[in-house]
């Protein structure tokens, strides 16, 4: 496999990746750990919640798991998946037990990174979609990515 | 205890939470299943790499445990902590093992729902501190918060 620097990345370029179900449990123990709330704990909460009406993932839950999605997806950067931060995350429908969800990706822009001469920045769309391919999660982000060594 | 309704909220509120210690053990946990990269999951190969020179929580980490902190923090609307989504996030500098986080937020604006009549948006600022108050990540969300029942 060829180390893929930020020399090889361009706008519009996409990505896909695997796809990866969500189960109650797993959504329950992310809650368990992260987002201890009751509509993300336990299912006769969550369905007395007048906006989720039953259980739901919690946003970081998703967030995380299209990291996951990413990490193993097409995008291969070399050094890694490395993130500044992101310029927009948002949760448009949430997610439900035995969702399956897969991410795809979208070179939006790159760029010279100023304090770094050896690494370029690269931003890109994740749009991770349900099983219906209904999106649950937008996120657009930047990337550190190292220029091919000279 | 009363309950806090959009009405409650006004800009320049602020609210604190308790303190949460990462362990390496914690780190390695998170990345192992969401951000398996080498870098998070183990210490040689941290050592490695030249942005993080040692092992660093992911980024997806920092902003969960920030989401556990807020849960317990003293933010606490009626309903729950409901995101939409964020309009911006920030890792600033790494969090390592050992470092003791805890969050400050702040209200940034409140405006009422065009879709949702019996609720409110509230826009806060919500940075995650390490034990030497240097920021280590910044986040701009919005939630959505019931209005006071009538």
């Amino acid at each position: 496999m060829t180390a893929v620097y930020f020399e090889d990345f361009a706008i519009g370029q996409k990505f896909g990746s695997a796809r990866l179900r969500l189960e109650a449990a797993d959504m329950k123990s992310f809650a368990a750990d992260y987002d201890p709330e009751p509509f993300h704990l336990d299912e006769a909460a969550a369905a007395r919640n007048p906006l989720f009406g039953g259980l739901t993932a919690s946003g970081w839950h998703t967030a995380s798991v299209t990291m996951r999605l990413l990490v193993a997806s097409e995008l291969k950067p070399a050094g890694g998946i490395i993130g500044l931060g992101a310029e927009e995350i948002r949760w448009p429908r949430p997610v439900r037990p035995g969702d399956e969800l897969h991410v795809e990706t979208e070179i939006l822009a790159v760029r010279a990174s100023s304090s770094r001469p050896d690494s370029g920045l690269v931003t890109l769309r994740t749009t991770t979609f349900n099983q219906h391919n209904e999106p649950v999660q937008l996120l657009v982000s930047t990337l550190i990515v190292p220029r091919r060594p000279v």
